[in-house]
């Protein structure tokens, strides 16, 4: 037996709707991969992710421990699930149930942060020590790096970088909150801003019509960055749009935390240059005092979709 | 000669108008004081501040090391001060010049981050791994503590916690952007809006006028603290004003940093409870999904005006 | 038969709950008066109006015309009404309707507008020629007096004053923008912020919580009124915040529209000087260039709440 | 002699850098003109406009009235000129004093007004009884004309369009106050945002900087302009942002005002279609319940830069 194949961990990412799980190498590679959709019982949930640990584990004798990455508020000794709107918990005791169901070590992590762990170690902050991921998705999540460490806070809510408030008196947040920036810079936001401009003016989106239903409120994300891709300039202006609230919040981040690097990821910040060029000239332009500070770095992810179960196995290693 | 007068370190604060210097022991406490006006002249400044420190040495041989908190952007070895627009300083080596001139090891730091350093090793925040301190002085600072570390950022620039955007298309900053928070929670915005409700209604601010010249624009800062101490009520909603616009500072980056304690410090933030319980009820009404986070304690600052020079000394030591 | 008797005529004020109709004499007296509720099926509004008025014409030979004030958005010819969500309408011929089925000329109004002629023709602008009523209510309304005519705009809708924006990318409005002034200057707005400001600190907002059930979601916008009458402090901070909106809306419209007075009305503006009295230190402080202009007066409505009745009718007598 | 010439009237424009005259027929045609700098002097300001007036009489025996647009607030007699910083006045008599040199009878009016006035007689809005003009210059400019009347509000100062607040917070504007629509809808709004984005990105504004001294600070509104004309990307995004900001204060203006008619002139809103495209667009998306009204047209002006000059003249007449 090789000294590699005793050090292989399973990684689980573990979201609203489905479950990923795989048994992963040290150098991040996937070896097996299975994927079940979320059961609807909260109570169900956490049996259904242990099934999904030890089925992906059949026939790989030497894994040694498990990570799983949750979609929701993590306590700080990564083990029970404060709250998670989207699985129907509060105060699930995870780490347990695995552990005692699966027999082997097990951690649990926010989502996000297992995501950014994985573009840490694997993607494109390897080079770093220091990174923010911004992961625009539904919402506007987000994983911080320090000195080479995860960063969780002091009750492990640390790195929730979509709430702060951008606009006094602003738009309602799902947080119970107003003018939070994730109302502003999310792909909710970006397609919310795409039906509104197209009804304003049918003419000029006609090209971004034609890729849905053909009208402004059957627009979905992904016809924004087809029709970007095509060149259109309707959908070209709305990525301007989102770049520059984006931008906006790796200036604020960045006043804040100075890191060597901004990782840009989810289904929005994961569209390369439609996106990323637009962020960083922003960013650039809003950095406070930016004349005589050193801009970090802004890249896109490079892990791909199984960025949270990768880097959810890579954490299992470390404990 | 005893173990402890061994472990003496030298404390700097060096600001625009003033430079302080300190002979501290490992507890804190300050032996020997010294404050010398900021030379007028850049060139003549770096001088000024050897000088400080030969001189409050004199007559304790057992000095080992100086720790220089000093207004501006440091960078990250804390070697050199990258721009300190009140020093009239751009890349200036202060590291070397202190070191060849007094032959002792020398560490330079943002005095923020020093100021943060006191108040974490002997002040409010003794009891925690993790604080953010906010000083809210002319205007709004920070520093950040995270597992027992000093944040500095991967390029010294961390904890800056004034630029941010609060508002979209707001109030010019020095920086250069607009709508920073640093125009609403800071002291210089706290005058501000004493003086515009004061023009704007002349007999609820007589309390406040009758401290100073009678005239809006000189109502000063301590003006406001004195009124509200002796309980005038136009005064005590200046600040809550100001404190809502505190606690929101809390909440956007509690929201982020999730720490263990915030410390409110400097000549606003230091008044006790005249600004910290607006600030917290504030930040507790504000703080994104509230109710399933655990909130951070929110104190004042307890070390007094020589925590930079306290926090410098300790640092020093510590390198 | 005397002059003044051939004089009369009836005045309607047609809302979404109820309907209330009255004869009135040229001195804006109300000479009998009726109450009905709003049928709930669309298609019978119309008739139920016209039974109104034939109802309370009996006994009063002398009745020559009718005047409709109505909740919704009213044709340039004061004959259709073209919207009006709370009755279900859209292009509802409602002067043809009344006009055969009651036999009397008849003109229909918006009902703010209405209103805002009963208090210049008989309220607080009775001697003026240039007025602007401010209607701060479940929404904020308003009507324009200019050279003592009834402003209608060119399409009838002119005077709508609470939807122009007052906060970029703010609250959602139910006229489809964002950020509307109505959803900062209103009582819907006054009761929001009385329960957010009661969740953040129960026990300041104890006297006002003590009037209803003891939720701050139970908080209604007489249970603030009453509070502030007995000097509760919390709830008199709560005018000064409305009052203070409220008085950006007469800056902001006494700039463009100068007028000689601005009359308070509605559930909330008509609460004496707890609201007027913020509401004009406000307008004096923040309208632009105030220092080389003449300030408008700022009143309180005093005719009650049969105003846009009796202005209906007055403007029947007009036609 | 004929009854034409003796119809005519002299109308003046009093700038702060130039004053212009012109005899002016019933058709509005300049049949002479004249145009001489303002002289320092506040006190030599009102000979100087005495003397225009008789120069550009000379050989025109049928002349009646003098019509001036004044650069300032004119009181509601049309006849004092409150306050006019550009030409240092507080309270100056103009009517009195060049009634008295000239022995003609004199009206004054506010500049933009008399602009105004011009265009809805003879330009644009001819065919229409409401009109209100947008004047996007230096600042922002309006004038309203309501059933065929210019409309001057009780004191005078009706139509001052560029001074509600569109931003709580914003930016400081010269009347005193925050956030005025002038900071953000207007010709120094226009170039500052181009200074801003040039600077941010200087590869993007390459063809807009070549057009002057190549930094973005020497960029000047004319080289936005013949950018746009010439198809440059960068320059006509910026009118496209400028755009937006004028259509809202149409939406605004629109919500309160209902005209049939605006009209867009000044030296940016005068480009045709680079400003009313975007405006017209923008202010159909953002007018208040826009789908249950009629919208007013978005029109440019036609009159051309004598507009004030020829509006005044026709003032006169009615007078």
């Amino acid at each position: 037996m090789s000294l590699g194949s005793r050090d292989l961990t399973i990684g689980v990412d573990l979201g609203g709707t489905k479950i990923t799980a795989g048994v992963v190498n040290p150098d991040g590679k996937v070896l097996s991969h299975l994927r079940v959709p979320t059961p609807h019982q909260p109570e169900a949930v956490g049996d259904a992710v242990a099934s999904a640990v030890d089925q992906v584990r059949q026939g790989w004798d030497d894994v040694h421990a498990v990570g799983i990455g949750a979609a929701g508020y993590v306590d700080e000794r990564r083990s029970t699930v404060r709250f998670a709107p989207n699985l129907g918990w509060h105060e699930k005791p995870l780490r347990d149930l695995v552990q005692r169901r699966c027999g082997l070590p097990t951690v649990v992590e926010n989502d996000a942060n297992a995501a950014a762990w994985g573009e840490f170690r694997y993607g494109a902050a390897a080079d770093h020590d220091d990174m923010v991921m911004v992961t625009v998705g539904t919402g506007l999540g987000g994983g911080i790096v320090i000195a080479g460490k995860l960063f969780r806070g002091r009750f492990g809510m640390g790195g929730e970088i979509g709430h702060y408030r951008a606009v006094p008196d602003g738009l309602p947040c799902g947080c119970g909150q107003h003018g939070c920036i994730e109302q502003y810079a999310s792909g909710t936001a970006h397609t919310r801003r795409a039906r509104a401009a197209a009804a304003a003016d049918l003419r000029a989106a006609a090209g971004i019509l034609a890729l849905g239903d053909g009208t402004p409120d059957g627009i979905e994300g992904g016809h924004i960055t087809q029709a970007a891709r095509g060149g259109d300039r309707f959908a070209l202006e709305l990525f301007e749009r989102t770049g520059k609230w984006v931008g906006q919040v790796l200036a604020d981040l960045g006043s804040v935390l100075d890191p060597a690097v901004f990782v840009l990821g989810g289904g929005v910040g994961d569209t390369g240059e439609l996106l990323r060029r637009s962020a960083e000239a922003a960013y650039r332009a809003r950095l406070g005092g930016g004349k005589n500070r050193i801009f970090s770095e802004v890249l896109t992810a490079t892990v791909g979709p199984d960025a949270g179960l990768i880097g959810a196995a890579a954490l299992a290693r470390l404990s």
